[in-house]
């Protein structure tokens, strides 16, 4: 049985996650405030303009808490949690992508269907990705954007 | 007379400039790597995916010696070069855009004319930008972007 905290769990998913996602040629931001109040754990943007997002669960009461998580679809074309090797992934609903990591490996367990942003939604969200990610290489544009 | 080394002018100036566009509101990468081989100082993308080019020259030399900066303007909708206080303004071409900068501040003496983008050429390079932002934050997509 894992030891570890949560807030370290999540950190340890979420280090795989992206680990995973650079292979697939996809550049991950963490932790981004989006323009619906929330906070999402994983925007990866791919090389052609593809934006996946995910959300770790670090736990069953951390999946169970989060009633809201249908409202990450509007920023993404594909939707994943991200959960450590000893979660019950039957919780995971089977219509959402699903990714088992730890620190050092991860898989994509079920794609999702994907689900097209339109095309100035996804204009929108390349601008504010860009800013922030640019936002947090340089200190003059160290304002975090709100995405989307 | 400064005393200076041509680096450490450049740097100066590239700060005084991606302050001044962040008071515009744009975001600045430095240093990018384009796809037709050459660097550009500076690349800053705005709320509404506007894409500023500036390329820094710190000498009048510098300037001399750059004989393909038009190579720049398929990277952006308007385009500046970046000067020290001391530069002979006279020597920069009048239908580009202008910057006197140094490190605590800049002015932009001349905006260049607006030549838009073409839609998938603005969504290519926002892609670029974003990924290129990403990974230098991130350390599983730190490989450079080639943006364009």
């Amino acid at each position: 049985m894992s030891t570890a905290s949560r807030p370290e769990i999540t950190a340890e998913v979420t280090e795989g996650v992206c680990r995973l996602l650079y292979h697939h040629e996809m550049a991950c931001l963490t932790e981004l405030r989006l323009g619906n109040g929330r906070r999402l754990d994983v925007l990866a943007l791919g090389p052609k303009g593809e934006l996946w997002a995910v959300e770790v669960k670090s736990s069953v009461e951390d999946f169970r808490v989060d009633q809201k998580w249908q409202s990450y679809l509007d920023y993404c074309d594909r939707f994943f949690f991200a959960v450590p090797m000893h979660f019950p992934k039957d919780l995971i609903p089977e219509d959402v992508g699903l990714i088992v990591a730890d620190r050092f490996e991860a898989a994509i367990i079920r794609a999702s269907a994907e689900k097209k942003l339109s095309a100035a939604r996804r204009k929108k969200l390349l601008i504010s990705f860009g800013q922030t990610a640019a936002g947090r290489v340089n200190k003059f544009s160290s304002k975090e954007n709100v995405l989307g």
